[in-house]
C-alpha cells in the first residue's frame, strides 16, 4: 500500500477468490463455474461483426438485455438491474441501503458481505448459523437492518423455505432485505414473486453458474422499480457503461436457449445426488445441497489435509480456514465423468491414510 | 428513489452519457469512439473458443494482459492496473485519496470527476480555466488534495506542456496527482516516463478511444508500484473479475497490431486539420486540439440550435448546458467521408440562417 490511501482502508481484508492455478491442467471443482459451455445460440451471437462494433460504447442503459431478461421472468423491465458480475450488485446494495442503517448476515456465508461491511465501515451484525449449519429464520426477525441471506447459502448449499424468507422481508419493513440467488437455479426456491408484494426485496442473480458464463460477467437483479432506480442512480455515478457489449449479446443470446441450460442445471443435480451417494458410503458427512456444490467432511481426514492430496492428484476443490468450518471442503458438481475421477481419487487419498 | 436510499445520496447528480438513440442511423460524433473497427487480430482472437471458455471465471489478476502492456508500454508488470473501463480506475481513486485530503480539478473538464467528489461527499476545489480555455499549471503548485486533470483536457482538447505537468507533481510530494490521458494518442504529451521519478502519479489510460474498443470497457493504468498495489485492494474488495475474458482478450490481441493503432490514430489527425481548416473557413472559432475531438463555436448560430440542426440531419454531437461552454460544440473526429458529410450539413446550416 501506498502512504497516500485513506487510513480507512489500512486494515481492510480484500476478498480472496479461489484459486486459479496455470502450472498444469486440474480438474476444477474450486469455483462453483459450469462444466458446460455456455449454448450454441450464445456462441453464434458473439460473432466476428459483434467484435467489429467493439468500436461503439455499449448501451449504457443495457435496453434489450432488460426487456429479454423482463420477459423471461415476467416482470416489468423497470424491475430489473444489470452489471459487471452480480458482486457489483451487492457493491452498490452496501453503498445504497447499509450506511445509516447498518447490515446483518450469518457467519458462514459468502465471504464478500464482510467485506464490503468493512469496505464502507458500516455496523455489522454477525448471526451464527444454528449448530447443524441451517439459517434460523427468527433470527433475522424486526432486525432493522439491512439484511443479506444466499438463497440457497454458500458454502453450505442449505435453503430457507420460501414462507421463511417472507416473514423475514415482512418484519423488516424499514430495509432492504437482500436474498442472493445465485445457486437458486440447483433446486431451490426463488423469492422472485415476493418483488410486487413488498417493496424493500432486492434479488440477486448471476449468469455465472446455471447459465455457464463466470467469464462474461454478468449479475441481474430483480426488485420494486424504486430501488432498481437506487441502483441505476448508483451505476450512473460511478461506472454507467457496466456491462460491455459482447457480455450483453451472450446474455441476449443466452435467453433464447433456456432449455439448454435447463437441462445442464438437471444434469447437475443428478451427478449430485450420485456424488453424494458415493461419498456417504466412504464415510463422508455432507449438508443437504441445492446448489451446485456440495459441502463435505470426513471423520478421518482433515479438510486441508484431503484439500492438498486432491490438488497433488490434479483436482481442485475449495477449502476455508474459518474455524468453524475448517474441517469442511466445498466440492463443485462437474460433469460425470469428473465426479468419477473425483470418487476414485478420494478412495486412493482413504486407503493411503 | 426509494425511501431506503442513505440520505447522501438523495441530492447526487448522476454522470449523464452521450445519447445513444436508436431511432435512426446517424454520424455519430457524439461520444470520441473511432469510426475504424479493431484490428483484424482482434477479430481473430475473439472466437467461438473463446466464448465456449465464458463458462470459466476470468483471470482475477488480468496477468497476460498485464504483463503485455508492461511490454508494450516498457513498464513492469507491478505498475500496471487494469479496470472496466477508465471509469473504474478513476472510480477507485476517488475511494483511496480523496477522502481525507479532498480533490481539486478544473470547472471545465470531463464531467464525471464532479460525480465522483459528490458521490464520496469529499471537499472540492473547482479551479476554473483561463479566459482562453488553457489550465494555468500554477494554479495547481501546492495544492495538498489530491489532483485530477485530463490531458488533453476534455471537451476542449487542448493539453498542458509535461514540464508542467512535472511542476504539478513536484509541488504535492503528499497528494496523488491523476493524469488521465484518455485522449493522449491523438497528438498529446504522455507523462508516462515520470512514473518511476514521482510516487504520486497515477496515469489513466482507456482502450475506448485509439484502441477502438469503448465497448469492451478496458481501462488501464500505470503508476508507482504501492500506488497499483492500493487500486489492487480496492478491486479485490469491489469486484475482484472486473475485467471479463473476452475483453482480457481483446486488449491483449490489440498490442500484437500497434501499426495498425498508430495508422489511425495518424489517419484522425490528418481529418481533424482538414476539419479545423474548413470549419474555420465557414467562420468557427475552434480551440486548438490534440484529441480526437474539436470544440468549437459560431457567431451566428447558437450551441444547441447548431446541435438540433445537425441531429435533424441524421448528425450528432455533444452539446453541454454548462453556462461557460454553452455556445460551444464538441465534434468528435471521424472518417473522412464522415467529416465531408459534417461539413456539408453545417454549410446548408448556416445558409438557412
Amino acid at each position: 500500500m501506498s502512504k497516500f490511501i485513506t487510513p480507512l482502508y489500512n486494515s481492510l481484508k480484500e476478498y480472496v477468490p479461489g484459486e486459479q492455478p496455470q502450472d498444469k491442467k486440474y480438474i476444477k471443482l474450486n469455483t462453483n463455474e459450469s462444466p458446460f459451455p455456455p449454448s450454441p445460440v450464445v456462441i453464434e451471437c458473439v460473432n466476428s461483426e459483434a467484435v467489429k462494433n467493439l468500436k461503439l460504447y455499449s448501451d449504457p442503459e443495457s435496453k434489450v438485455l432488460k426487456e429479454e431478461l423482463a420477459k423471461a421472468y415476467d416482470v416489468l423491465k423497470e424491475n430489473v438491474f444489470v452489471s459487471n458480475g452480480s458482486d457489483e450488485i451487492l457493491n452498490f446494495a452496501f453503498m445504497a441501503y447499509a450506511r445509516e442503517q447498518g447490515v446483518a448476515f450469518s457467519d458462514i456465508t459468502y465471504g464478500f458481505y464482510k467485506v464490503f461491511a468493512e469496505l464502507y465501515n458500516v455496523q455489522t451484525k454477525i448471526i451464527p448459523l444454528k449448530e447443524d449449519f441451517t439459517i434460523d429464520y427468527k433470527d433475522y426477525i424486526n432486525l432493522n437492518k439491512m439484511i443479506v441471506i444466499a438463497n440457497p447459502n454458500a458454502p453450505t448449499g442449505i435453503s430457507l423455505k420460501l414462507n421463511e424468507i417472507e416473514e423475514i422481508i415482512k418484519s423488516n419493513p424499514q430495509n432492504v432485505v437482500v436474498i442472493d440467488e445465485a445457486y437458486v437455479d440447483f433446486g431451490g426456491t426463488s423469492a422472485l414473486n415476493l418483488i410486487n408484494k413488498y417493496d424493500n426485496l432486492l434479488i440477486v442473480r448471476t449468469y455465472s453458474k446455471s447459465r455457464s458464463m463466470a467469464g462474461a460477467r454478468l449479475g441481474y437483479a430483480f426488485g420494486n422499480k424504486e430501488i432498481i432506480a437506487d441502483l441505476e442512480k448508483i451505476k450512473y455515478s460511478t461506472n454507467p457503461y457496466n456491462v460491455n457489449r459482447l457480455t450483453q449479446i451472450a446474455g441476449i443470446a443466452s435467453l433464447m436457449d433456456n432449455e439448454y441450460y435447463e437441462n445442464n442445471c438437471n444434469d447437475i443435480m443428478i451427478n449430485r445426488e450420485s456424488t453424494v451417494k458415493e461419498l456417504k458410503k466412504l464415510g463422508f458427512f455432507v449438508l443437504p445441497s441445492d446448489a451446485n456444490f456440495i459441502f463435505v467432511k470426513h471423520p478421518d481426514i482433515q479438510g486441508e489435509d484431503l484439500y492438498l492430496k486432491l490438488k497433488d492428484k490434479g483436482i481442485l476443490i475449495r477449502h476455508f480456514t474459518q474455524e468453524r468450518i475448517k474441517d469442511f471442503n466445498r466440492i463443485t458438481i462437474g460433469t460425470l465423468e469428473e465426479m468419477h475421477s473425483l470418487i476414485l481419487a478420494i478412495k486412493e487419498i482413504l486407503e493411503e491414510i
